[in-house]
């Protein structure tokens, strides 16, 4: 669905993916606020190179990620920067919600397929398989720690109606992204999320 | 090297893979303290399962891990569950170090290939490719976190000589280990893992 000014929107408990081309910029926004959309990315080129937590945090010597930060591949290429975020917090700790986590933590008897499901479904046409998504940088998603005891929480999203973080590509990207599934993640409401996909310069090509 | 007791011995900057078999009990060993072990598990008759920090960290609410917590899969099911643990601090956020992390980090002009190396070197006769290394469990490895700002930082480990952790397995696995390989991890000192493998009740062939 593409709404005005090149707007696409995400229904509540999907996920779509896409490609960028190195250059491009993305913008995730969250139009209602409160909402969770899980984003990863894999080069388009190589497909086993895909966004790294592990490497990230390490090299940036934080959990939490903003303007300027980059996000490391598991071969420490940057395959995204972030260049905007009106936010300033967001979660590189934990995997997509799936079908799993919610008969573990919820206890659900038939339970959603959660994005993890929605971002394999996406991803499957770029052949891309299940086991290959790793932990995804959940925007706007709110997981603080606690020092002393490592205890983590999952607490509403800081992001209000219009909010965004955007991203440029550094690389030729497949990217998933999602509204997400959890009813914690995102107080208890299933909202949809915007994206926007501004072209490099000197190309011209639609999105 | 198989010391006494059924002990072998992980020299410094070194690393090692090996397999395990359901109910096996390995028990990793900092002989002479404050050194960091990196374990990767992967289910041996399906290599596309391996440990996932994201699901582990999400299914525990905890960034750190310790007797009693399993360690679970890409795919939700339990590798392997702490029985034992005399130190009750190490890292789950972070990948192996790598050339590129003593390229980036240390600005090593001719890096060490680091524990991602040495585990890739070490897993490829299984058929383990390196692209397929995610975020290590990092025993002995001490990572406090700032809550407010998210930094983290590298301490010295708080484990000392003699100090153990023990898994047992929960499925038939290819482990992966070293004695870590970046001067941070382990207070400026390269030094040796010893680890042991119990095999499980009801079977009798050697390790």
């Amino acid at each position: 669905m593409c709404a005005e000014g090149g707007i696409h929107e995400i229904e509540p408990r999907s996920g779509v993916a896409f490609t960028l081309d190195r250059g491009d910029r993305l913008t995730v926004i969250d139009p209602r606020g409160e909402q969770v959309a899980d984003l990863l990315a894999f080069n388009r080129h190589d497909l086993d190179e895909v966004i790294s937590s592990g490497r990230t945090l390490d090299y940036a010597s934080r959990i939490y990620l903003t303007t300027g930060d980059p996000l490391y591949s598991n071969r420490s290429n940057v395959l995204l920067r972030i260049v905007e975020d009106t936010v300033g917090r967001h979660d590189f700790l934990l995997t997509p919600c799936s079908s799993d986590t919610f008969r573990i933590i919820y206890g659900d008897a038939h339970p959603h397929r959660g994005c993890f499901g929605n971002l394999a479904a996406a991803l499957q046409p770029y052949g891309i398989a299940p086991d290959r998504i790793p932990v995804a940088f959940n925007c706007f998603m709110n997981v603080p720690v606690d020092a002393a005891t490592g205890a983590l929480r999952v607490e509403p999203p800081l992001s209000r109606a219009g909010d965004h973080i955007s991203f440029v590509a550094e690389r030729d990207l497949v990217i998933g992204l999602t509204a997400c599934s959890a009813l914690q993640s995102n107080n208890g409401r299933f909202k949809p999320i915007h994206y926007r996909i501004e072209r490099g310069e000197g190309r011209t090509q639609p999105a």
